[in-house]
């Protein structure tokens, strides 16, 4: 069975089962077993770190629950509201952080992981907020809703400049310079990306604020690949790199030659590719 | 000393001290107190409840801090922000909850609540997510996203009829209705609204999602009498009731004939006035 799974990933520890973590697999795993009476173990495509977001998170696993696949979605929704109203105290009213979008039924052979051609990511940045917005209200109210949502930068930035360096992710590369330590052991840091785009998203009307979303489309990422790319695009964006840099910063295959890493605040994986 | 203050109220036991739980106001004095390295104590003007959220709410405090008073919201946020990013382990990027908008100084007889001349509120609807959506991914990403800062109604709300429903709010009326019990005990129950709006605030475009505000702005409010407002006027926009029923409603003087208790995720103190 295969899930399509959305998170808000600010109140988890990441996506991965950790012992005495609140983790995303971890909290579904629990309340998904309980619900059907039997272990339920979640095998998840991507292990977004603590703070990453998900519009479209897949998980695969194999149990006979004996429901039909078209209410799995409703009765798993269902369980994580009852829980999330018992646990805030909230009760009818309360929304759960998780929800399964559909559930549907796969080969035996099938792995929601090692299955999966491709990812896009998606990163949002809301900029402009310091410089040009001091003391508007309208910003400063994006400081405390937008904190876990979005990725604040103090300067407007040049979205054209982005969108330019962006693009040179493009194609087959060997994105070294974009891995953060601590990620497993790769038999390769060799990556296919088959679009990066940048794009300001919402008119520019609110006080300044401006709205900027990076979309990477690719066949794998390293460990922190997307926020290091997006914080290196930022400095782009501020004119403190120049958009030629970035085939540089590539070719040098030294993370210290890219620029700094995005909070995990901005980022969603937005999409899996079968 | 008068502060204006926004906070996101979904982690949070409301407004008010209590020991053992995390409140705005305990967690502000606790901030400020270290910072200005001597007791800090506010009074506030609406005591919100747990889950509820502000625009501008204002506590006022008199200290002798010795700094310049419009540095005070700086380094308020500063102090705010740095104990956010230690106690999420997200560092420099790290937002706070909670943020001052400004300060001002105030004649020494000023109170942030007994002066104040009145409040407005603003609730926050999302409806039209079950039935027209149903299986749309942005609905879904909305009951996700937005769970702790709207309410999410299933049906599409008539809003001219809770446009006419809201403006029977105005004026001199006992309010006794719309008041839970459990609130302090009250010398009358009779409040003045200035003003009563209901407005369909976002374009009906993104797949049937109708979004509304409801703004009141009155002398005084009862316990919960915005969110029995809003209920009653969700069952109104439902067809459930006549926009017509309001006045009996007030002047029956009794809880059971108005609506539901809306939930504290789409309520909003906007501003109070002086």
């Amino acid at each position: 069975m295969l899930l399509t799974i959305a998170y808000d990933g600010s109140t988890f520890h990441g996506w991965q089962k950790q012992p005495g973590e609140r983790t995303v697999q971890g909290y579904l795993e629990q309340t998904m077993s309980r619900l059907f009476e039997r272990e339920i173990l979640l095998s998840g495509t991507s292990r977004t770190d603590a703070g990453v977001h998900a519009y479209g998170q897949r998980a695969s696993f194999k149990a006979d629950i004996g429901i039909p696949t078209e209410k799995i979605a409703l009765v798993v929704n269902n369980a994580l509201c009852a829980r999330e109203g018992s646990e805030s105290g909230r009760g009818g009213f309360a929304k759960s952080p998780i929800r399964i979008l559909r559930a549907e039924e796969m080969p035996p052979e099938f792995h929601a992981r090692f299955s999966s051609k491709g990812k896009r990511y998606i990163y949002k940045i809301c900029s402009g907020v310091n410089e040009l917005c001091a003391g508007s209200d309208k910003t400063q109210y994006s400081l405390v809703f937008e904190r876990n949502y979005v990725y604040h930068v103090g300067s407007r930035l040049d979205v054209e400049a982005m969108k330019e360096a962006a693009e040179q992710f493009e194609g087959v590369h060997d994105f070294k310079s974009f891995e953060a330590s601590g990620g497993n052991p790769r038999e390769t840091t060799v990556r296919k990306m088959f679009a990066a785009d940048v794009r300001q998203v919402a008119a520019d009307s609110d006080c300044g604020l401006q709205r900027i979303e990076f979309s990477i489309e690719g066949e794998g990422f390293l460990y922190n690949m997307v926020r290091i790319m997006t914080g290196t695009l930022v400095e782009v964006g501020q004119g403190k790199r120049s958009p030629g840099d970035i085939s540089e910063i590539i070719n040098a295959g030294n993370r210290q030659m890219a620029g700094h890493t995005a909070p995990a605040s901005g980022l969603y994986l937005a999409e899996v590719f079968y």
